[in-house]
């Protein structure tokens, strides 16, 4: 294992891209403050034909974690109540659920306190300010909202004229910019952005190992690309974000270390793009009205999410 | 208790509103037909500002449930990792969470087969189609999406001059009329409508009995308006979305076999407007685009939503 | 398929074995009937060296459930609190847990409701009693104690000569009778069989499919033969406890509908009988008192069990 | 609040039971060393009748727990199963529980691990070796076994001769030893103590709050008493253990810092001994077997228990 603060490469991005104190030394939503009132009204600019993409995949026993990730269990659905006439027979009968499952299962949102590293969470808080009995003291996943803006598609896979990107692929910030130009649009600032590397085909086609791993996913290169142009927020269409095994052997997670610790920035996992991708390819445009607010958890470190892109 | 099947009103009712066959015999979303790639572009058009409201209540352990609805259970947030360094010491550390609730326990959608009466659900399939084991085979919670309309918020409250709606006031026809007339708009196909009576602010001030009843609600009457309307989903701002106690002694629910079985519409419950009825009267204009994608749990009878309204 | 009253052999079987109405029409116990107190204190007798050996595998994420029993989930263990001083700095400072599991997850006692056929349970109930909501309304787990008795370690796989019994043996009454005669011991009415295969050594070797399945199990032909003697109960060291795949091609769970069903007998699974196996070799005597109460969960099928033999 | 370091008199008590290092600086299970096979022989002459007497409360949703103490959760019993034919139609149907709940909801030990003070818990360890990830590394509940021995009830309710203690009564060691003689027994090294109160009886009459507190409960004192006579753990029918509120003005929980730090004990809460109160007087003895295994939660800093008394 490499800390990151003892990686050359690491610290010196880090150092490039912290936001810290940049939004003030109380804030805690980060990127998100780039959102303003004029990016939601050009996301709005960008509704034409109407149509809508759900961009979350079922949460199901069977989703995408394969029991690698200690404790983040696939969602158990059961019934608490079933058809039962509770004001007397005859009478209108109700149907209840309950659920267990791990905050980051499926589709879901990293809080910024999702991850850590020498000690501190997002803007220098100290690490130990998660607990657990209140979760995230500051930055939880309740205080990220309301969160629609502008989406992009950046398209990797179909860009590089692939089905799905081959193997432990790490996607560059050349991939993204080729993406972009492919696309016909220009990421901005207060932008979400999606990466589509198509890795999650592998599940859809009932391969969650080989969904897991290897997998391809951003390269510890990108996160300054996104924080050139001051995006809001990324996702993408992989379990682990990142490219699987790293880049730099025993660096693990670098670049949720940059995004969400240094620079405070909301990034997204398990995100089905494929039918986004088939719409914006027909419509040949690849910007969009995107809601995607996660379940306001109070303390959460991160989020289930079921986005929605509207064309 | 009285059987809405025996109560000449509610039969009466039920055979004017229902929508069994409209979409065809296999159809399983109801009135979400109603929203139209064209509804979805006069939503975006309402956009001006680009202000943007969340109206789902944070999901915790002081929840809304008192324990009345058994099992109904409010959030069980906890943490499964802490700061844990899985891959050695001085590596990015990471914080995941679990949670266990009931689906329908804060801000949600009832999804159709979440009630039925006279043993069916929505199209008239058997209510035996719920089971434990898979949930909801037909209409389950997952199949209704993408959720993003138009929203139309009938502030009822603020329209009678009221803080909020005294009392189990039974919100009538009338009172969405005029609530239609103060907001200078008016209720069309495919819209999704958000009643407000104030009742949520009883649990922001810490009274979670007296959220819960005696409650206004929506009279057993407002259904064959909504029908009339060709409104694509209903929700407001209390725990039982009707009026507490019933209007008709005995008659519980009948707004909800109404909604959910005869119709085969969405309601919502939870929905905390207050933010949105300030916003609305600020601007001076009550639609918008609403994003209210509910969280896709296969087979489930409803589920959490977290929705924004974009104005 | 076969539906088991369809099939000759296990109809003749079933009618051999059949308690229902035995112990009163409002029975809900079935055999535990037969633990008198005079087999309590002969169990009592049984204890010579003070020796206690605990049977029950630790309850964690990675226990034997692998997936393939739909929603039976592996305990997933949480903090809720640690070293919460909640009393103020400095004070007294608690950790506290939280569990989800399936009742049935690891070593446990499947109660009489856990399985129908032909639409009844235990003492010819409907099998519609239990329900989502209250679980099983007759001989739920919480009904069954207290749970002491003699207990009797029948070893097929030491009186076999084997480490564990090979592949997908189906343990026969000779079986039973031969590791009776290798252990010196006679089972007696009340008592409470525990059938040792050696099979969880797969599980505990680290192999949970291997584990799964095949697997040596009772055979349909052990219940007359527990019948004759009047036990009270049946507990083995494998996951299905009845041989996978079964005798009778297509005949499912055979054995769970004569034990819980006609016999109205408690059967346990995941038993860990490793050192008691040890313990009886050394000590060359295979009566013991056994406790083994289930945790009471009011309208449980099932439950987990933390038993402890005492020699 | 004090921090119970700073209070001289449980500073003082601190140090004369303090057991630290007594059986090894490796050891994890404390007073349960004083359960030599010799107790447990003499356990088992104490079974004379034959009765058996369950402790353990019903797990249910409507459980001892109020919500006053965060993330202690009653069981959530659901059904992910109900006589599902799971290999055809006809064949033999099965049903299959899930639970959610805290392992200190109920009829349950707490674990050593349990508290800390001075972030220290059992023979010195840090309390930062429990965590949210593995819970107890050192002395976690599944450690504890197993838990057999002889039982001794001291019922200070009956020997007051009282229905059930009034008030916040601190019962102190002149009780226990005014029981111990109304009970005509001694309690010797390695006794499991249960201290009846009869607080029990308002749980049981349906008053949830009036059982929480004020409450009757253990003595600042009494920790030394136990620590004289060796006892190897000790229970009652309460819901704090200790006395609600304390007997020192803010200094909360000094018994569970006594007991679980400082000794090294395991405590009982929420025992229903009742029934065993009504037999011990019957039978005019008061000392009986105890079979007592909490449930092998691996890490777990406490756990439910299903004790059974055989007299």
């Amino acid at each position: 294992m490499t800390a990151p603060a003892h990686c050359p490469a690491f610290a010196e991005i880090a150092r490039r891209v912290n936001n810290w104190g940049r939004w003030g030394a109380d804030d805690e939503i980060g990127t998100l403050n780039l959102v303003t009132d004029a990016v939601v009204r050009e996301a709005a600019a960008c509704v034409r034909t109407g149509r809508r993409v759900p961009l979350a995949l079922p949460l199901q026993q069977d989703g995408v974690q394969t029991g690698l990730i200690p404790g983040r269990v696939n969602p158990l659905h059961t019934m608490v109540a079933l058809n039962l006439e509770l004001f007397g027979a005859g009478a209108v009968a109700t149907s209840d659920d309950a659920v267990t499952m791990g905050l980051q299962a499926g589709t879901h949102w990293d809080g910024l306190p999702h991850v850590s590293h020498g000690g501190r969470i997002y803007n220098g808080r100290p690490a130990t300010t998660v607990t657990a009995h209140d979760g995230a003291a500051f930055s939880g996943i309740e205080k990220s909202r309301p969160l629609v803006s502008r989406g992009v598609l950046l398209d990797v896979a179909r860009a590089r004229g692939e089905e799905l990107t081959a193997g432990a692929h790490a996607v560059t910030p050349e991939d993204l910019a080729a993406a972009e130009e492919f696309g016909g649009c220009r990421v901005r600032a207060g932008d979400i952005v999606l990466v589509r590397t198509g890795q999650i085909r592998r599940y859809l086609a009932g391969d969650r190992e080989g969904y897991a791993h290897p997998s391809p996913g951003l390269s510890l290169r990108t996160p300054a690309w996104f924080h050139a142009r001051d995006v809001a927020a990324v996702a993408n269409d992989t379990l682990t974000f990142e490219i699987v095994p790293p880049e730099i052997e025993d660096l693990w997670l670098p670049v949720h270390a940059l995004h969400l610790v240094e620079m405070g920035m909301l990034q997204g996992q398990n995100w089905n793009l494929e039918e986004l991708s088939e719409v914006c390819a027909d419509e040949g445009r690849y910007t969009f009205l995107l809601a995607a607010q996660p379940e306001p958890f109070t303390g959460g470190t991160g989020a289930p999410v079921a986005p929605v892109a509207v064309l």
